[in-house]
């Protein structure tokens, strides 16, 4: 039998046999996103899909299909829309889809789901995705199903953050291509990464409210919101090693594994 | 320089530069959707991408992500929603996706663009999604995007069909899951396909009309709407062959290249 | 009692008796679309009402007003929107009416719905108008509502496209405004056919693909896609009687009248 | 050349040639609506497309094709959904089928546009879809439509009101499938009529409020709220005679004809 | 305990209490809107709440927070939107507002409700949302709600408007800013009423029809359609008697209290 | 003249005035949200109303009225939808909301633009809301209307909030019903607090992720997710103090008063 924890990869005899056996599915929720001039446009559908593989293999589970594209980038957390490659969806548009796999994994007999975001301005579109979904769901007489979101980056150790910074963690929002993604990128595909194209022009000081239009020199004009140049590869094991077994623990714990 | 065509593998500098060049963007749209005890969920992902990916590289273009989620399949094209592993989008949803990414790309740039339709019921909601996102940009002052919108599979030879069909050719519709694709799927990712397992249950005998709720045995158990047993690889080749030359050709006299 | 099979023609007590007795109700899903110089604008209402007004006879059916506006004409198969008369809704807004209408319908009693296309485009959003209706009559405890969809032009003896194509039938998409729909036309209204206007620029040569914008001359100028000048109503006779005979059966078979 | 005033009987190029000339076109609001055990299920439609036609031809206008599906019927003023035969369209559906044919007849050159209500629960829903079309027009480069929004029923002269309701009128609200439109009716469909069956259960007394559910006994069994006994087709043509000669009236000095 | 009829002024232990007794919440549905160059533009919040609060105190009841933006202002009977200060919502948006708001409470135990229209265009998308709200509970199982919906203004006597109009009711549309309104600002935010600012270039006089773009002098310039110069406190009295005490008698008797 | 800031307190051409003196305007976007069995469900509107009436008047702008109803809750920072009186939009229903009344101050003229959080759950809709208001208004030809997006909170110095914790701060999102916003409530709306039920069951311990369905016990009882116990008017004033001086700051500093 196929062993791949990729549900694309099943047929769909061996899908039915994972979900009877009752299978966790992980459905990844990426972006088509600048990040920055070292880095491919894929680094958030990479990651989280590459997290989520590891974590469905830790728990019997299957990764869905990533949404490749993500809700609208925002300039303190993603350098915003006006970047080259960014492609993005509306929010509407994008809890739609989440909504709609919702129910058609619901219908299909999936009871535990893990929505893993990979891009963080995805996380409230899947909040009100999965909400839709499963309300639909429960109108069609489904209400057993029991789902988690989680963004992945939170799944990391104190002590990690602090081999990782040892001047102290600039917190989450500013990593965007920078350091920590960086780094996983490096693991997962090191062919997407340029560490020579590195930029030096942050890191970004964001006032703490948003703009429109943006501003003239409010984001870094590379897209790199820190400081990327102490990425390795070896880094990226670190975190993938805590995001994979904090998400795993979590997971199991949640669901009753 | 990066010389993939896969948009999602350039870093935003490398996109841009793609896209002042005036590069062709193409837009594949599959599904997750059962194709037979013998093949994966992503046959509508994979062949359309495929293609995309050689037509791009004979016309300087990129391949913008797949749509890994697809339009609701049908009895007589598909096998219908019934199927295990088949995930799809309510026809609104998917193309508000459609709009959303045709309207980021023509924000970005791109004046030439191809949607590949890899999963037959697609189409019509692809029309509206790109018919939305012309409006769209449009309205916001980009009136000179030329579009194209196709199913690879239509781009064939007559004597191909022949060699590939000798008693006669059975039609699109009813190929899914079987000859055709299972031999460019075998060509593209033979780790995916068990030829073991082809069914015999069918062609299926579809009526001229749809019905709901779907009668027990309106479709092959098997999911496989034709046959697919004399699938090979070298097969999947000449389709290959035929499906890239005569998109390069159309491309190009299309958009003048 | 009114004896009309015209729901439209009904009088509420009439409509309930016959939905009672378990009438088959027939949805005509019309445009409001160029057809040549020749016909008039209402050849997708005239034709569909007319075909279901002769099936509903024949089953003791109703026919609900024909939906006037259909979802937009494309170049290929219909001349495309860029023709004066043409005027046509968003696919969502007609699958919304769809959705209402079948709803409505099943709320009323109705339980078996036959929806016919008399406009080529119609039938993806009518698709997904039905699809919708029936799930949210699921959601409302109506589970019980049988449907068909089905074009009318599909339900045709070879034997008679034989005798009305004596060179060889060149396929349903090319017959816009064409022989089949002007000899229909001739036998319903004929008053609505001017046949020293037939236009001689056809027929239609389309590539294997939609283009955006349509490029001049894509379409002939005319919007008559095919060839019309041998339409007769003895030739609309015989569409009509291998439409009915052949959907009644359909209908009494699907709903074992 | 073809003289009709129905949009839907005229080709291709007469529809243009007439707007060309700068021709009002009509569009009818209407419904499929119980309208008492005396009257068929169409009377929304018939009456508003018989006031269009006579005022289209007295001003060189058109008529397009009735939307024969309107906004949800109410107790106070048709009955309410509970009514066989009634089937409705959500709000928002119905104000997109609006915008959309509103857009589209902008589109194809129409200035002078006149949405007639043929049934009193359209209002607002038209109001809307008028509103929304013309704002896409506008952003679509369109801003110089010009339309009006009319009740037909309003147009009667005080002295017309006075010979039909000796006793006084009771207002328009009231009158659904009442002595107006069942006079109207015999004057257009005297075969949809059958004054044998005029109720004698009302006129309703209403609140001056809505409730949901509908109690008990709240709208009058027959589905009349007021009284049609006294009926006929020469009241009818006394409120033709004013409808269309007050509109007439109207139209003109509005769009300087 | 807090006696407040003001939802919003209650905790969430205190808002279950009233609940679970069997409360009546009122909705006020109000608008930001133009009410002339001598009163504030939330006219249309301060009197439905007004109105709610004390219809509220005779019952039992709650108050939700008023939704203070309304539905597009109609040149006929609100000046219309081209006014300074008015800020309105789509239908839609407007319909939305009202049945999740509707759904929230239904799913908090509420089961008599009331929406009170404060702005007369929020009549008919008010009627919309709560038809949807209430389709929606019932398909979450909930389907004993019971609900009213009323304009307040129709709650007077015949006596109070011959007190108030000596020569005769011009009729509430008119009535946008005039006497009526006036006199009950006077009443509740005097501070917010300058009567040495009200205008006399009323009455409005207006056709039986809507008109796009609004033509030059369509409206009175001040946005006050009748005349307020006679308004007081005292007259505002008499009304607030008469629209308290008809609604309590109202919801009374519907809800059986 | 009248000098209040709150817009809703404006007579149309004071309205008028101040938008042709460039006033900016602040648009509260507030909750009706369970905050504890010591406060009232209104904290979300009272707050974000309270600062922007104070920075109105420092920077010569006006108060929009504030959008009464929010995003639905979340356990992790606002207790989840499970809460009686926690009445909540869809985030469609919400964007939409904002996107009107953004379009609409915008067609008024107002080019200077505060979106205040008042309700954490709002930012995100809010976000989109802005974001499809300003399309829309660009796609109407205004394109020079400069906005903020800010959450109150945010505002704060880094003093005062080691006065206000002396044992360290939990950080905002805990921060629901807590010291923070009980503080400034008492500061704002003393009668709207009972100190005495401030309840000790917190502060909530939350995981790393969202749960569906919320389990039993992962919101403490009283729905405060930290303490409140401390609160004191006192610090409610430092509080607000921060707030009002530092956006003051923040609009001045961007918009250039």
């Amino acid at each position: 039998m196929n062993d791949s924890v990729m549900m694309a990869e099943l047929t769909w005899p061996e899908f039915k046999a994972r979900v009877d056996e009752g299978a966790v599915v992980f459905l990844p929720l990426g972006a088509t996103e600048q990040h920055g001039p070292h880095m491919a446009l894929n680094v958030d559908v990479v990651l989280p899909t590459g997290v989520c593989e590891r974590v469905a293999r830790n728990v019997g589970g299957l990764v869905a299909p990533c949404v490749p594209y993500g809700y609208k980038s925002q300039p303190r957390s993603g350098g915003g829309e006006a970047f080259p490659g960014t492609i993005s969806l509306d929010a509407n548009t994008f809890s739609l889809v989440v909504r709609d796999v919702v129910r058609g994994l619901g219908h299909k007999g999936v009871r535990k789901l893990v929505l893993v975001i990979g891009h963080f301005e995805n996380a409230w579109p899947a909040v009100e995705g999965l909400d839709l979904g499963l309300r639909e769901l429960r109108r069609d007489g489904i209400s057993d199903v029991q789902a988690m979101r989680l963004e992945y980056w939170d799944f990391v150790r104190r002590a990690t953050l602090d081999r990782l910074f040892p001047d102290g963690f600039p917190g989450t929002e500013l990593e965007h291509a920078s350091l920590l993604e960086t780094s996983l990128m490096l693991l997962l595909r090191p062919d997407l990464v340029d560490m020579a194209k590195v930029p030096d022009d942050g890191p970004a000081k964001f006032p703490t409210f948003d703009r429109w239009p943006v501003p003239e020199g409010f984001v870094p004009a590379s897209g790199v919101l820190a400081r990327a140049e102490k990425a390795t590869a070896e880094k990226g094991e670190w975190l993938m090693a805590d995001h994979v077994a904090l998400i795993t623990e979590a997971v199991k714990a949640e669901f009753k594994l």
